[in-house]
């Protein structure tokens, strides 16, 4: 820290995105990345966009909004499109957020975005099967976030709890971060015309292949995003790249592409669930393109150093409460595959 | 504004971006963007990322800051890399500023990123002509920000006068926004092993053709980047997408190019500054890709609008010192003869 560091953020703890070792190739199943490259249409997206930019990219991002209203049954007015979205979560903790809410064990950066804004916030823990308990938040009278699937878990609450917390704190805004949606859940932005203090969020990351583009946006009433968009304007105008505005574009025509990967995901999770549980594994029911698992067979920490060891990427959390457990991604088949033959051979070497 | 927006930012004002009307094609002469292409190495970096867009980028674009490092003479540890030059400004604000001075006139989002983050500003007038008195900031004990070349006017402290600055506030750190450097300045990057409290921020917007790619970064101690980059990761530590940070490192393998664009940037600059002057307007000395220029023949605001009429497009602000200057980008001579001509047209106009 340089001694010209502000006291404010002086004791702040920066979120820590998973490893990305340069040092050999893995089969990387720590950061819930697709296995799927982006459909045709992308790269003949942004090649179009390659000769033009010298020029600013739209402030507004209307092409993408545009589409991405129809698709999700709004109004453009009613989406903000941004730089991957922890861009929005940071931007709705900063509009709306007095005191936050949200589970103790879900996504890292919440208690970040807190720390970073100066706003208090409630750590709610989880049920002991690792579920949220809706009636925790009915009635809670703060702002309130939930990832839905919840990760790291990938447990997800239905439509109608979900609801049942947007209704009952109408005097909060309630953000239902649905970064794994598209893998088994059901989303909340069909409420949003119905709760007028309901944010969603969501990625072009995960189900739609394109992380490495990062691209994000939210839905929610107009006024609500404009309030987003006043922080826009106030931090980063041109936050989306032209290239990722219409590589997005491109991805939302070719949709059927995106969906059919998501299948192949659920099924290659509903197998690997089978084989891990084969293997004497708890694994929570999923309904993101990771599972969440432990063995009493072997340490949680120590299955991620053996698995690294063996070229496998997963991701080890060492909070208290889940240091049992590895995240892991679902991959391709052959990745899976790799994977299951790993702990074998880790599990046999553990009983000699 | 919702109901729920928090009180903090209830008064704030955002910046107001260029205009970018899409009503029809316009000679664009009003953001500051270069009028050439990105060179033809940028174009195949991005073919080369387009198949792995499912893969998160490099949170610390390893690649991008070790070639901008080789470039500017320092260490990789003192380059930071950002979404847009504005990223970078907008975070040492949060990390450095207890209470910060700009000049009066300058780039409009200074005043928007210290309301932003609850920073109390000073606004220090330009002398009669334009220019920055550097004796105004000499021991001013405060943070400062100084755009050199500044906007609009294209004005340009020497190094000298820099370095005075620098020195004179050892206890603050003193951000120098190079955004226009490359048109003529003396970059201040060459005193940053010399002053552990300069932070010089650039960007890839303006000489380097690449305003839609998002591209700036900042340069200076380990320490302040250091501390820069834990606001980044308290933010977005996935900031810069793959396809800008590979369409980077091809710019600055390319960069003769560029630096040949610049030459012919600031020629196009004196011709236009030239006929301006034969027109009676009143240019100040620019050294950026701009001038900024004022006649007694015609009303600015009327001057703007009769302009864009003609599908020419420059830009006016209302402020009351500078409501009757035009800021003009310097384009190919094609557009800046096109401009010529328009406003030898409105000026006979006018006279009739």
């Amino acid at each position: 820290m340089s001694r010209y560091f502000t006291e404010k953020y002086a004791s702040l703890t920066p979120y820590t995105p998973g490893e990305q070792p340069k040092d050999m190739q893995y089969v990387k199943l720590n950061t819930n990345e697709s296995p799927f490259p982006p459909s045709p249409g992308v790269e003949k997206a942004v090649m179009e966009q390659c000769g033009r930019l010298q020029l600013y990219s739209d402030p507004e991002s209307t092409a993408l909004r545009t589409k991405l209203a129809e698709i999700y049954g709004v109004k453009p007015s009613q989406v903000i499109a941004v730089n991957g979205s922890d861009e929005v979560l940071n931007f709705a903790f900063m509009a709306f957020a007095d005191e936050i809410a949200f589970p103790d064990i879900t996504y890292g950066f919440y208690p970040v975005f807190a720390q970073l804004n100066g706003i208090p916030y409630e750590q709610i823990p989880l049920k002991a099967d690792f579920s949220i308990d809706p009636d925790d938040y009915v009635n809670l009278n703060k702002t309130i976030v939930i990832a839905n699937p919840n990760a790291p878990t990938g447990l997800c609450l239905s439509l109608g709890q979900i609801e049942k917390i947007v209704r009952s704190n109408p005097d909060h805004v309630v953000i239902i971060d649905e970064a794994y949606v598209d893998f088994g859940g059901e989303s909340a932005v069909q409420l949003v015309s119905k709760y007028d203090n309901l944010l969603v969020t969501m990625t072009f990351s995960k189900s739609r292949s394109m992380a490495g583009a990062r691209l994000g946006f939210g839905i929610g009433s107009e006024d609500l995003i404009a309030d987003l968009n006043t922080i826009r304007y106030s931090t980063n105008p041109y936050n989306v790249n032209r290239m990722t505005e219409f590589a997005g574009c491109a991805a939302l025509v070719e949709n059927d592409y995106y969906m059919a990967n998501c299948r192949v995901i659920m099924e290659n999770r509903e197998w690997t669930t089978g084989q891990l549980q084969a293997l004497g594994f708890d694994v929570l029911p999923s309904m993101a393109n990771f599972v969440f698992a432990k063995t009493e067979r072997i340490d949680g920490g120590k299955l991620y150093v053996e698995l690294k060891k063996r070229g496998i990427l997963v991701r080890h959390f060492t909070k208290e409460r889940i240091k049992d457990y590895n995240r892991i991604t679902i991959g391709t088949m052959e990745q899976m595959q790799a994977l299951i033959g790993a702990i074998k051979d880790i599990l046999e070497e553990q009983t000699l």
